[in-house]
């Protein structure tokens, strides 16, 4: 058999490739959204078959040390036992039905036990809803319109924050005023040119645009946000979409010692069930009941059932601090390495949601090398976007994939220098 | 025990009563959306314990043969064996990993296979997020803005078209024109008012309007719909979430002769499980390459798993034939009994989706009583929204509903004469 015939076999035998022509004909481009892997090198696979624990199968059977958690969604390991078997639970009694299981009324108690500002909750399906009903509630409780956001911040895709406004329009974006993430300064003058037609102050539980060096949230700049909405009667909402049960249990900014008016929620929550969350303050109870917001799977019982495990379960374990500890000792080894190969790196973010960039990498081509690198080799990481760790990534996956990411650096030395 | 003490241990023994009280502390008003009971007269529940095929349980233990179908999702039996197994299995290996499984394909060659007007197909969670993005990729297309939107349609929940606007703003709504449903020279009037700015003309497959008699569409008024979109080259949008599935697997404007451009779908997609989908003709596209719209949960492989099981068995049942000759005989029951008991109805809607008001109703006053008396009685009908058939309304389950409707009726005949 020649080279060549060995290609065409394995092309055949390439899952992956043969869905993905599949895909090309029955939706459009072969595929959409953030899980679209045209945005990724080639190498990496579009399907997958199965996860457990931290690991995942592509359909070509190939596993990988997971850092990406369903892009957040897996925060205890991938078919979670005690999430499982409360799912199987909840499952043989009901889903969806004519309304919500006493699982509504428990999860809201535990969300308003769990987290500092939050009296009650609301629960939909996407981080887009939440998000989207924190501003609706903002504006029904205030009666005013303005809202800032900062500039670059990924608050869903829904035609008033969708990154690409193809097919939106510019009235979908009314009433926006933008500042700069951790630039006290810069918010106080957007609040400024608000006037007195202030709803809302929106941001994520940090800095995590793509492509760029994660920051935390500066305690200053919370402490002008919380300030000016104190001030004005503006509605702080806190994003905490993507980092919501990573970072504290009680909600992002309880580290930095603020507390929102308004939280949204979502991939965490439930270990990859669907749903979102907004939790607020007695002061937007009221504006709460005023508007209308609803959908056809948002009172399922399954993910609520799901929710109420996974947060025990971060409870029991301390979560945060677990994922914490695996973060830090994947960025250690991740720094040491790099110092080794004589490879310069910036890794920032918390070590719950790790970034990895390369120096003197302006089209990220290095990052792009060493993750395809690190693929090869049995690791599942993302050049540009927050990567996220697990409850279940413990010292022997940490170590496995330090393995693989040893022999990345040590590839990128080799071609780049 | 005298009665005041029977009536204060009922009021312990009431589950649903304590579960309300406790969500009065963490819930605005104690409930949202459209699953609030506060919307209903006091006597139905408000939170359930179970379900199984036809039936309901409410948390108190009383259960009924269920007219709403959780508001429609269920179109095949609550925990349907063959879906649950497919849900099980699919379970074992995956749900939400880092990008879709091999399911999303299959699911979306079969949309492509059942639906004549699909070409591609785009899935979300929220029939809301379908309708969004019918409407975007329409923009997108286009290149124009304009939207003809029938009076009181329910598109939706979210700020472009929730039903109840507090908390959104007036540029939300912008280049909306309104038209009355089946009225082909109203959307005339409404496109020639779009002038060369026409996007889409988007329509529910039925007039289902809350309250009000429902109506099938027209065929001429479809065929306007088309004519004015082939002429323009605005996107007709089929807002087939609320009927999908139940009146024709092909998309509820095949029995008109008419096909839409883009279709949205959610509800009964996946008996229960939280899907949508929006089907696209070729003409569409690329547009809808063009717009970004995703969500954390938008390619779990469970639902999709769920859709496949649930087309495959709406086909191997002729689902909407067979639900629509359990619609025919509840109405012919209901019909027999209204006029038995001398009370005047109206019964509108296609069979299996039913409505019944009562003649001199304006408050519909006789049309809650007869529910709450239908309710007492073991059957969970609604009052003014469109209810629900499923595959699993057996002539035995219809039987007994009609036993309790009789005594319904006769009670609204005690009461009003």
């Amino acid at each position: 058999m020649n080279v060549a015939a060995k290609t065409d076999q394995a092309g055949a035998n390439d899952r992956d490739r043969a869905l993905r022509e599949r895909a090309q004909r029955v939706i459009p481009g072969g595929m959409w959204g953030h899980m679209n892997a045209a945005r990724l090198p080639p190498e990496y696979p579009q399907y997958f078959a199965k996860a457990e624990g931290a690991r995942i199968w592509d359909v070509n059977g190939r596993d990988y040390v997971d850092f990406m958690c369903a892009w957040g969604p897996m925060v205890l390991g991938y078919r979670d036992p005690d999430v499982e078997a409360a799912v199987r639970t909840q499952s043989a009694l009901g889903d969806s039905l004519n309304g919500p299981s006493e699982r509504l009324v428990e999860l809201a108690e535990r969300l308003a036990g769990t987290i500092p500002h939050c009296d009650w909750s609301l629960l939909a399906k996407n981080g887009t809803d939440a998000t989207t009903i924190c501003l609706s509630v903002a504006r029904a409780g205030t009666g005013k319109r303005k809202v800032l956001i900062a500039h670059k911040a990924y608050h869903g895709a829904a035609p008033w924050c969708t990154p690409y406004p193809a097919g939106t329009l510019p009235e979908d974006r009314a009433h926006q005023i933008f500042y700069d993430y951790n630039d006290a300064a810069s918010l106080e003058q957007a609040a400024a040119e608000a006037g007195d037609d202030l709803a809302a102050i929106i941001a994520t539980a940090m800095r995590h645009d793509i492509g760029r060096d994660h920051e935390l949230v500066d305690r200053r700049f919370a402490e002008t946000a919380r300030a000016i909405c104190d001030r004005t009667g503006a509605a702080l909402i806190l994003d905490d979409v993507r980092a919501g049960f990573r970072l504290h249990l009680g909600g992002s900014w309880e580290r930095a010692g603020v507390r929102p008016d308004l939280s949204a929620f979502s991939k965490a929550i439930a270990n990859g069930y669907a749903l979102a969350a907004v939790t607020g303050a007695d002061r937007f109870r009221e504006a709460a009941t005023k508007i209308f917001t609803t959908g056809s799977f948002w009172f399922q019982a399954i993910p609520m059932a799901a929710a109420l495990a996974t947060l025990d379960k971060l409870h029991a374990l301390d979560g945060p601090a677990l994922m914490e500890r695996a973060g830090l000792r994947f960025r250690q080894g991740i720094q040491a390495q790099a110092q080794s190969h004589g490879v310069k790196i910036r890794q920032s973010g918390p070590p719950q949601m790790p970034l990895i960039l390369f120096e003197d990498d302006p089209e990220v081509t290095k990052s792009k090398f060493f993750c395809v690198e690190a693929l090869k080799r049995g690791v599942y990481l993302h050049p540009v976007h927050t990567m996220f760790l697990s409850c279940a990534h413990t010292d022997a996956e940490i170590d496995r994939a330090l393995e693989a990411t040893d022999g990345a650096f040590a590839a990128v030395a080799a071609k780049f220098g």
